[in-house]
């Protein structure tokens, strides 16, 4: 299926056809990976950039791109030499874009993404760009919700921790927007909430949402998402004293609701691993979806879905 | 062919049966291997994840999975962005299940091994836990035994250094204790002779061992299995002075003797070049042992050879 | 087709029938790539082995590699845990031609690759060492002369920046002299021009060859060869402020002249980016140049084309 766009740097990009294209091929995808080889994007190299680590999401965009029998070139963190010699992103990509058929890219400056998409020469896709965009993360998550729930259009969702500085939760926030009758949960400490930007974009979109302190408040939703919450955020620590605690969920909160509870991974505390058992810990199948999402991009941007 | 085991983490695991069967089937990978390609693995995807870099035994570990059509995903050393973000292991081979078939680790902490196996879902192999246990690296030696004496019953063995720190003798000690009539001769200062564990493991068996100061004394066996003795190891540097040159091997000792040397590698000076050259020299013929065993593990553990 | 050699170490062992046969098989090899996936290295994996990072030159030969249907395994900077337990660069090679198939090592110790070539088993390519030789790069960029120009007798050819230590103007030069009639045009500031074993060795040759300090005089070549050229090469700081604009390159300079302009890449800014979308600029054909020309060698050193 064809997307409206070429390369991938922002969430911002995706009309809802996109996003229905996305899931229809995710699932597609899925069924491709369990039935053993595929051979789609045989003879086809993903260049892999990690200027930044990120050993999660390099292993997911690599592990789709293997899925679908396609090969990879790979380069992370220190190992950029050429990044030393002063050469600029768009130089690099160029350059890349000479020896593969598609990029992938994270880089620690925001905008560093619409950079090289710019000049990129084959289909790019932005991995993170350090303050900036994940796009797939977003993506992946609308997977999961998708798969868990059987909907997207109407479900409520429950988001907690840090609501200020997330990512995952502002690119999930604007996907979500993409559809109908969606009911939002914010529960953050005050100093940490949603921001505006984000809850403007919802009133245009006509999206109900609360906002709370409280994690009991939030548990009576389809879609439980959790979130880090950094002691570095608080400039009062005995504000986060007080907090701390009320975000980590335990077993006993969720164990007779009918509620599906997410993370983006890596957690620290904030999920007590007496959930993992529970069926409505979705967090390591989350981290299954993450590979058909990137299976589908890949193919999709490549022409080959 | 069945192996006893689901999750390779320790030597201890195997039964004769099973190093039996892993024998007969690195004798098979080995043909498979020279007859060009193969695609037994096609469309299998190996996490290869090495929180402690070992070049050696990660390439040994990615060239067997390609050599089987496989495909590989690759971390290694500060390259593990997530574990700074304080994951546990258990929830990176939670994750890592997500992505892949099979999953190769290594790590410095001992006892992380079997942490890794009880939650991965999918086949699981130790590639060292510190101080902890290698068992690949056993289960080579224990091919190359076979491949250049045409048995393991009844050879006789000189293990030769650092027999008190070595994991790799005592590894291979345990294996061989599974055979029949194997007899051990310990060459080793006496601060650094074969620990009592393993000497009553021996006694146990029924297994006839002699224990000396003198390389000399050891080079009537079968087998001549060198390691590295390190001076850091003595507490009396006089006694390292005085023994450091008995232990370096020389063509002369072995140049007219049917004795094969083997090495676990990497050498400092503990065997000279000049044996290189010799039909004795075993070490590199070794780590060649070394891609077909680990193509007969990642073969079996998957249910394909 | 046959190569004269079994191991490249240094341009210095190529003849001009070797050169021409190399051209001839990376135009081939071009047709493959663009033709899809490849299957003729098949089964075969590469040793990737870059003591030293290089992340340009390693993706090249790495997408060679994959362009073919092959395997890599790679190790990069610090990863080289054996190096750090005191193993020499021979047993390390021993160890990896029990691996694999075919050997590319990047080191930054001259005369490491010699030492490699004499030791390895499988046909091994010096991807640079150190202030030594790097001859990929010089074949590489007479496979791009020869597309740009048609012709690689004849050509006249200027060569600017840092001529006194640059490699790759070095290796060009001595690949350029097996052609005839070549014309070459030094630009380059008095304490970095071209050293007296390029001059004499083109002397030999018949070649001929001006010198100059203006960028000005070499632009009636075919080809514009530039170089980085680096404050700390100057003891005299003020001539390097004096010098140092001359050598940046403006679109201006080339746009109405039948001129191509190359660059090893990275560049810093001695090219302005205003050039970038003239036909002149072949400095990214020049990198997909790279990959044919690696995939030629990886071929016809594996007896596959």
């Amino acid at each position: 299926m064809a997307l409206s766009f070429q390369h991938l740097t922002s969430t911002k990009q995706l009309t809802r056809e996109d996003m229905d294209a996305i899931l229809k091929v995710s699932l597609e995808m899925e069924k491709v990976r369990d039935s053993g080889s595929s051979e789609l994007l045989k003879g086809k190299v993903l260049a892999s950039l990690f200027y930044e680590p990120s050993t999660r999401t390099r292993m997911s965009f690599e592990a789709a791109m293997h899925r679908l029998g396609g090969s990879v070139i790979t380069a992370e963190g220190i190992q950029f030499s050429s990044m030393y010699k002063g050469e600029t992103i768009e130089d690099t990509i160029q350059m890349a874009s000479q020896y593969v058929d598609i990029i992938v890219m994270r880089h620690p400056e925001q905008g560093s993404a619409d950079k090289a998409a710019q000049v990129s020469g084959v289909p790019f896709i932005n991995a993170g760009d350090g303050p900036g965009q994940h796009p797939t993360q977003g993506i992946l998550d609308m997977v999961t919700i998708s798969k868990e729930r059987g909907t997207l259009d109407g479900i409520s969702i429950t988001m907690v921790g840090d609501l200020l500085y997330g990512r995952t939760v502002h690119s999930l926030s604007f996907l979500l927007g993409l559809y109908k009758d969606v009911t939002f949960t914010f529960v953050a400490p005050d100093a940490l909430q949603m921001p505006e930007k984000v809850t403007s974009y919802l009133d245009e979109k006509g999206m109900k949402y609360s906002v709370t302190q409280e994690l009991e408040d939030g548990l009576n939703s389809d879609v439980l998402y959790m979130t880090r919450i950094q002691k570095e955020r608080f400039a009062d620590s005995s504000q986060y004293e007080k907090l701390k605690d009320s975000y980590i969920l335990e077993a006993a909160h969720v164990k007779d609701r009918d509620i599906t509870v997410m993370h983006p991974l890596p957690r620290v505390n904030e999920i007590s691993t007496d959930v993992d058992a529970l069926p409505n810990a979705a967090y390591f199948r989350q981290a299954n979806n993450g590979v058909i999402a990137r299976m589908a991009l890949l193919a999709m941007l490549l022409g080959e879905a």
